[in-house]
């Protein structure tokens, strides 16, 4: 398994070179300068950077002060070829970022008629008086292009300075999404056409790092040599390990077959321990075998105490091949509600093969499923033993015609990491069994 | 509830004024600045900056590249008294921050004969060759003091550069955190003294983010007036508010009786919502009741699938006070494994407050628990109608005595958000029945 909570290695260089356009992020708000709060947004705004051939130089967070904000855009705007601002557009006094656009741009504001009017109608919708403060959200630095917020108060700005255009965009997820794609994306591709970064991932389970980098580091260079270049990196995270192939250029068709060449030829030689090819996770991919056979699960889980069915239920649809599952923290209920024989418990103790597959047995009878899943351990920090220390887990599944398999493991790490594996090795066990067919 | 995917509204005004001290953060890597990864080291270190009355002026991810490194240092060091970098210290052609410090520094380098005795004997002890290029590591900028890393090769560096001083820690967190602790912390106490930054947080269900706010708006003036002021902020996540106290001074005890006071004033308005004033999550509050009382809890779950369990056993040692549960997505299983009637599947459909209360009877009666919790909902996107669209949710809580709650709810968003508002609802339905007596 992966090297626990490690950072990624980047294999690869850095994508970037001179002849890209360039963008960098800046979050505003000294909520996000707490120990509590970390800005996400930028993952989602990197992606679509890249969609347009964009890359990435930098991305900052600052807080709600009038200088460090003004010198920050200043410094980004004079690198960067798009600067994409976040939060600060609210109606108060700490809302920064309309005053330090029309400073770095130099330019007065000016008052929007069509922005108060849509203002005081969202107020008047909700049949809520518009408070006075809500004016300021109406001053726009003169120049600047207005981008319509259907699902807030605060609109966007999109202002061209020097060579440079600051995109503003308000905080809330829920506002700047679907804002980027009705306006920022056109915009974009009306200044950089049609250049490209085309992405594809392969996800693995099973293997660790190092031995995934062995098999694929002599198909790297050769990818890397060809046209388009192919960029690789790999990324570890528990349980689970990621190869990120990029490349760059006007074709897209061109970069999109290559990358396809490159994916074929990776997962040909990693094989099995390879579940995904196009961004599904383990638990869509289980769902989806599951409901290509008509098959369905139940899971019995001790020290995972809930969190594969978390996993699996999260899968929109899941109801058609997830079943359900019992959650035997104590051992009463592996007797009682699993049917698990109390002279296995007394002779092997709880964490063991034979309890464990008692377990898959028992769940897969009594809600009468196709598999069944049975997962047992010690996720710590207490309840080790000399011969069963923290970390041991083990994992069966049980499937029709007497297919069973079943797994000991031993996981390093805290009681969080312990159990996240857990589970990503239960669904990479049944994943591989339903992969053989488990109806 | 809350407003869903917002981003936190600050309430109170920046925390940073000219007296304190400060800092800022610099991660290193280019694969930050892919749409896969988020920095997270900066959220700890924020916090233990905090410690010593640094307050944060910002922070930034920069990519792989020598310039741009070198300029983010040089500004940095030039604006903050503490800068720390995170990552770029491994061996290879890709980890710059060595070399960024000496530059920005304006020293050379020497090699370190401790340093390279303590790499090479770290794979020694591995029985693994050491790599000519783990060499690099033993590389330290003239003036530099070495921080010694147990748990991996690349040690940290304490750099004194003006009136400011670079902090360079390796990224992966289980390397850092106690590098922090055991070599940073000290450090900084010598050198800024006995300032302290002092935070307390009471955290809130089951009440909206604009109830809260007039509740505790009154409140805040005179402690954001008083000596030590206290700075304020409201925060909100899917069912959950969180209120955000600080102060900060030389007296760390006045700090502590000052934002005891305020934490007590506001727990008081607030009256039952707040479920912690210490630091604990909802499912420790719970575990705390229930342990206390020596009660034990069972969960039966659909459209959670799993998750309210999941979170119930994340905390450690919560086997003495969680015994189980039934994921019942299939209502076959709602009636073979809980007991449910058919005749109220039929009647009244599974999504409705008689099945919710018979899952609750059902898990604690056929697992022996004190308290019994029932879920059932639609999490969406399908499988809504007129009367119970996407998002309704039904939860029971079954105890002793004939103590029986059941509340339907209509949660806004997606499946994710639906589900999450449905785990914590549920949590705090469960929390506020053990407070009443659950055993």
């Amino acid at each position: 398994m992966g090297r626990g909570h490690r950072y990624p290695v980047v294999v690869a260089g850095p994508l970037t070179d001179s002849s890209s356009p360039t963008a960098e992020i800046l979050a505003i708000g000294s909520e996000l300068l707490t120990p509590f709060r970390v800005d996400t947004n930028s993952l989602f705004l990197t992606s679509r950077l890249n969609d347009h051939g964009l890359e990435l130089l930098g991305k900052a967070v600052v807080g709600d002060r009038p200088q460090a904000l003004v010198d920050a855009l200043r410094q980004a705007v004079g690198r960067a070829d798009v600067v994409v601002t976040t939060g600060g557009l609210g109606p108060t006094d700490d809302d920064l970022t309309r005053d330090a656009l029309a400073a770095v741009a130099g330019v007065p504001f000016r008052e929007e008629a069509a922005v108060l009017a849509a203002i005081a109608d969202r107020f008047a919708r909700r049949k809520m008086p518009m408070p006075a403060i809500n004016r300021r959200q109406a001053l726009v630095p003169e120049g600047a292009t207005v981008l319509d917020n259907p699902n807030g108060t605060a609109p966007g700005l999109w202002l061209a300075v020097g060579r440079s255009v600051i995109v503003a965009l308000p905080g809330p997820p829920r506002e700047l999404k679907p804002m980027w794609d009705t306006h920022v994306a056109p915009r974009l591709l009306a200044r950089f056409g049609q250049q490209h970064l085309r992405r594809r991932t392969l996800k693995i389970a099973g293997r660790g790092e190092s031995h995934v980098d062995e098999i694929a580091a002599p198909i790297y260079g050769p990818l890397r040599a060809a046209s388009p270049a192919i960029d690789t990196s790999i990324l570890a995270s528990p349980g689970q390990v990621e190869l990120h192939l990029s490349a760059k250029g006007h074709d897209g068709d061109a970069l999109d077959r290559a990358l396809e060449q490159a994916v074929a030829a990776l997962a040909d030689a990693i094989g099995l321990p390879v579940f995904s090819v196009d961004g599904r996770e383990l638990e869509e991919v289980v769902g989806d075998l599951l409901r290509a056979r008509g098959g369905t699960v139940a899971v019995a889980e001790s020290c995972t105490g809930g969190l594969v069915l978390g996993r699996l239920t999260n899968v929109s649809g899941s109801s058609a091949w997830v079943t359900g599952g019992v959650v035997a923290y104590d051992n009463a209920v592996k007797v009682r509600d699993l049917g698990v024989p109390e002279s296995l418990l007394a002779a092997h103790g709880a964490v063991s093969e034979p309890v464990a597959s008692a377990m898959a047995v028992g769940v897969r009878t009594r809600l009468q499923t196709s598999v069944g899943v049975g997962i047992t351990g010690i996720a710590g920090p207490t309840g080790g033993s000399e011969a069963k220390p923290v970390g041991t887990v083990v994992i069966a599944v049980d499937g029709p015609d007497g297919r069973h398999v079943v797994r000991t493991v031993r996981f390093p790490g805290d009681r969080v990491m312990v159990r996240q594996m857990s589970v990503q090795t239960a669904l990479d066990l049944l994943r591989r069994a339903c992969a053989e067919g488990c109806t």
